[in-house]
């Protein structure tokens, strides 16, 4: 029998697309899953195709050419854990893993050195773009041994989303990080997403826009800086009506939201290095807030809000919204690539944010049309250590400060959260701020704890005993 | 020999005065610490006092009538492992060890089951009020074996501080519950700190105010509602000159916080929860940015804020900020209050938030008279489930919202950082939403990844082609 180029485990929604796209690129492709309906459906809706269905694990490794190489599309957890413990008693070594789930990354970095031990080479694969990047071209993360990367390289490049020719996939570091640089990914299109639904909410329920016009305000948002698939998406949802009552269907939706922990990660990652991420994190409560819908209802027959109204210029207002999203965003990207940068040093990792944000551009969620300035910035200068920093997105969010300032300040008035708008500001205005103060905080410290302090005036550790007159 | 009531192991500033804490209320108390020098400058500081000092385990353990009490005040940590692995072949079943350091509540938990299984008994108690609580009543939170805290009951109370005839020690919990409400409690601290920070930023950098001024404010301020030791500590630091400057010294101290992680593990803690916590975590980013001061001053140089000065009445916004300050620390502690409620059912630990906020009157850093009105609204309502819905933090929230975003909006106006008042605002106006704009990310969340939907005029679980016409 001929050997199969690539073995993939699990074929769910995003195993199977990944399967079919790497056949459709001219790779021959081997698929095994714990469910043999799984595999008789895809096989009997893709006859003529170079897809091989397999019955156990033994004749699936076997029907693969060396080294092996293996995606696998499993739910991330204990099930990837039990699916390299039934794959390892049958390869090589010198046969290669992917694990392109949505796993964490500590965990990445334990298997990867326990299967090192086996001589097993290990690759991370952080893959976005849902089941239609998956099956056309997602943007791929991955990361493990060099040598290993470059056996499986090219099968990563053919599957990926292309950007003027570029691949949406490139070699990202040791280890865990591709799964690190996906989670971080994933921590800002939180924001992203928790920004626009501000901008949302505050179009609908201050200006009292309908959905028509939200549509057309946001399709017009998508042909300038702001243009992203998530822009595109929220254009097309205003669009679409609930055919039952002929009412748009985003008002009939449910207003808690959901998550797959994902966001939560990337700001227990920034509390532990130490880093501010203050939007990302905003917008991961945010959701958890949504969620409490029944308590939120109660609440609100209980709390009062202002007695205000909205008393501007409409268009004007309309304006100042979206740069009061794009400053945001921009301080948002600017937070997850400084954790970038954090968690580069702290695992010795040498990750190159210009890359980064180059497979970003296409494929994955957060796509995004700016995200050339970021590879530009970088480019400008490597060791740029804040994108506000950077030439173009200094003078973005300088002229944007105003109508940013105006839109929160006029929510907060109204009563209408912001929270993802706020802490932008709130981020910009303390970064910006040669002295904050926590000159106070510090003699608090040290009256109650003893816990010193530094002076702007000398060097060394002080303490004070506060009480002495 | 006289068998002695209670030891102490490692003794430290905390400990040396916990150990002397003891001794005062007439207990005979046995030291132990791996320093000799320690033992040796307490013994000879507190001649005729019934403290002994111990040479070696052996004769610490054998120093002790039974069931032996004994309280580790060794760095948390790998320290504290240790510490239990020298004593426990010393001890018998029945012995007990409470553990007094500022120890992670997983590790409490750990240790916990680890000790049961040699009958040794385990209490994790939380204990705050720095060095001087330690030595005249710190506010104490021990958890663990009912029985074995009845054992150790007197000698806790003994040393706790009282409000109103009160001790400030109760029994909290099983396991690690009382290290978890420290933790909070330290969370809350941050939270409480940074708002005094904000508050002080503003009137000093926008109201231009003097040290003597602040000095007057916050004294006046510590008379009403916000009567806090950490409101009175502050006032008090304006107070202190430096001898070589005759500047006010505070102003000399440099603004890069420091910290211990109890802030931050209370934040990871909430992530992992659900429960939002975003101005202890706002709080925490906030010492965070305060301690890239190097890039502050570089960004400061090259970011420009808006051009903006206050035209208001300086004293009515005095005022404002006292109602901003005071209506955020609410929002602050309904959260952290929310937060240990959530973290009761998740670990089964039946905590009693009335009896935490009692415990919290005195010794502590969060001391404050208003603890009392949280006592008063779980009397009023065991089942609370949230401040804000007390109709005495109702009805500050409700009339003071108005000071609030004035002072918010107006911070961010003139481009001065309040991440902590701005968020607490921001948890106000979602709290007390019937509606979020988490719909339209729910419609997102659908478009891309198929993660479906809830309606809200029909149950069930709703998928849609977004992109079908």
């Amino acid at each position: 029998m001929l050997k199969q180029n690539i073995g993939v485990v699990g074929v769910g929604v995003m195993g199977k697309s990944l399967a079919l796209n790497f056949e459709s690129r001219g790779y021959y492709v081997s698929l095994f899953d714990l469910s043999k309906d799984r595999i008789q459906n895809i096989l009997s809706e893709n006859k003529g195709k170079n897809l091989t269905g397999t019955n156990t694990i033994e004749q699936f490794v076997q029907s693969l050419e060396k080294p092996r190489k293996i995606l696998l599309m499993v739910t991330a957890g204990d099930i990837t854990d039990k699916a390299i413990q039934s794959l390892v008693p049958h390869l090589e070594p010198g046969d290669i893993l992917i694990d392109g789930g949505n796993t964490y990354y500590e965990d990445t970095i334990r298997r990867h050195k326990e299967l090192a031990s086996k001589e097993i080479h290990f690759i991370g694969a952080g893959i976005s773009g849902g089941e239609e990047g998956a099956l056309y071209g997602p943007a791929i993360m991955p990361s493990g041994d060099k040598a290993a990367y470059n056996e499986v390289e090219p099968l990563l490049t053919a599957i990926s989303a292309k950007v003027n020719g570029d691949p949406c996939s490139t070699y990202i570091g040791p280890d865990g990080s591709g799964h690190y640089v996906k989670m971080v990914h994933n921590g800002i299109e939180y924001s992203d997403m928790q920004l626009i639904c501000e901008a949302y909410y505050l179009m609908k329920n201050v200006l009292g826009l309908s959905a028509p016009e939200l549509h057309e305000i946001f399709k017009e948002w998508n042909k300038g800086e702001l243009d992203s698939y998530l822009i595109e998406i929220t254009a097309d949802i205003f669009t679409k009506i609930d055919e039952e009552t002929g009412k748009p269907l985003v008002d009939l939706i449910l207003d808690t939201a959901g998550q797959k922990g994902t966001g939560k990660w990337t700001s227990i990652s920034s509390l532990g290095l130490g880093v501010p991420l203050s939007i990302i994190t905003e917008s991961v409560f945010a959701r958890f807030i949504s969620a409490m819908k029944e308590e939120r209802v109660k609440a609100s027959k209980v709390l009062k809000g202002p007695n205000t109204t909205f008393t501007g210029d409409k268009e004007e207002f309309i304006e100042f919204i979206r740069q009061a999203l794009y400053l945001s965003k921009i301080c948002s990207y600017a937070q997850g690539f400084a954790q970038l940068q954090s968690a580069s040093n702290e695992y010795n990792w040498d990750l190159k944010p210009g890359e980064i944000a180059m497979i970003f551009r296409g494929g994955c969620i957060i796509r995004a049309g700016f995200l050339e300035n970021i590879k530009v910035a970088y480019d400008r200068n490597v060791d740029l250590s804040n994108l506000l920093l950077d030439p173009y997105f200094k003078e973005i969010v300088e002229s944007y400060q105003h109508s940013a300032r105006e839109v929160v300040a006029t929510a907060i008035k109204l009563g209408v959260p912001v929270p993802g708008l706020a802490s932008a500001l709130a981020y910009y205005d303390s970064y910006r701020s040669e002295s904050l103060p926590a000159n106070l905080l510090q003699a608090q410290r040290d009256y109650f704890g003893a816990h010193t302090y530094q002076r702007i005036d000398k060097k060394g550790v002080f303490h004070t005993n506060w009480l002495e007159k």
